[in-house]
């Protein structure tokens, strides 16, 4: 189970983003700490509202809205050397938070000044986005989306696959190749008489190409077009 | 060098985001495509519009913003029933795009309609965010973080790959893709006027040959022999 908590968010398009992140990949419980009233209001009443911002919680304290979970991480820009609670990158941070037993809460600061000092004592641990150390700070939303990203990465099934085309076969090629040299020859591109490495060449040329035999049969009548015009 | 696209943005924040998220992990070289005036300026002259978006190319087709581009990735909710080019999850992709030689870019449709077939067309294969089916449209600004944090997500711990060829640009197969269209428009294979369905499924057709700049040379000089020996 995974709650986001998004502490002393100000803007109501980062509030309706960080919604429509969990939604899209499958997160339900967002709670808001001392959000900014008007944000709420905004960002619920905003035309592509869903369930998570309808069921969104709010409480008055980081205290409260943390107290049913197990593990509770916050996230950061900061480096190591500014906080005093263990860091991880979020490629690290994501396998110790699969693994988590119980409730998950992962803290997102406000826009403009992250997680406080007090904010981060009530995490077991931080997590930071490996952004350039240049421009560290992500933009709220964004911010939401990449760490639930590597939370489901790989967790999902691979994207449904739509089934390989069948590959040409070797003779099929082979024909495509006849009627190549046969075109290329009658356009005076090969010189006769033909010379092996010649056909290695365009052998090789078409097995690069590794057509599936509806293409191979596409090419194989574009060629012959071809053949037909040239001998005319 | 990764380069991102984005094809028909309409909302300037959302520029602003897709920038400010490109910054933050490191890529600096967004172009815009048929992008709504408006909203780029208005993007443009933000407060926290960084290096990224001051250097952003606007291009009136998407051909001509990914011309110098060696792997040409799209973006898409859809699931694979719905589309007609190879699609990988975001996880299988991130290998793939890394071992990419050359130029990358990553293309993002617009929020509202994704990438049409046409913009389609121009990609190698496409990749899909693992969103859930039932909520899958993101927020074109998280799309944006997201994908680019699968990018750099562990590099520095990155495997040593194979070598591969170079592939051909996009620009490179475009023009084979004219010389094609001219000769089968010479041969009566297409009967003219050429309609727009005849390229894409032709531009599809040499996107999947995924040919190396090598071999897209030797069949602009096969394809330039038959023009001219269907001339004479």
């Amino acid at each position: 189970m995974v709650t986001v908590v998004l502490v002393s968010p100000r803007n109501p398009l980062n509030i309706g983003a960080a919604a429509r992140a969990m939604s899209n990949f499958g997160f339900f419980d967002l709670r808001l700490v001392n959000a900014y009233r008007v944000a709420v209001d905004e960002a619920r009443s905003g035309v592509n509202a869903g369930r998570v911002l309808a069921e969104a919680r709010e409480f008055p304290s980081l205290a409260e809205a943390v107290a049913d979970c197990h593990l509770v991480v916050g996230t950061t820009g900061a480096g190591p050397r500014d906080v005093t609670v263990p860091l991880f990158s979020l490629e690290e941070a994501g396998p110790k938070m699969k693994r988590a037993k119980g409730r998950l809460a992962i803290l997102f600061g406000s826009e403009k000044f992250g997680l406080s000092n007090e904010d981060m004592s009530h995490c077991h641990w931080l997590l930071r986005i490996p952004t350039r150390e240049e421009h560290r700070s992500m933009n709220l939303g964004q911010a939401v989306a990449v760490a639930l990203y590597e939370l489901i990465r790989n967790s999902r099934a691979r994207a449904p696959q739509p089934p390989a085309p069948p590959g040409a076969t070797a003779g099929a090629e082979d024909r495509l190749l006849q009627y190549l040299i046969e075109s290329l020859t009658l356009c005076e591109y090969i010189k006769p008489p033909v010379d092996a490495s010649q056909i290695l060449k365009l052998r090789r040329l078409l097995r690069r190409m590794a057509l599936s035999e509806k293409d191979a049969v596409m090419w194989q009548g574009m060629l012959r077009q071809v053949l037909w015009k040239v001998k005319q």
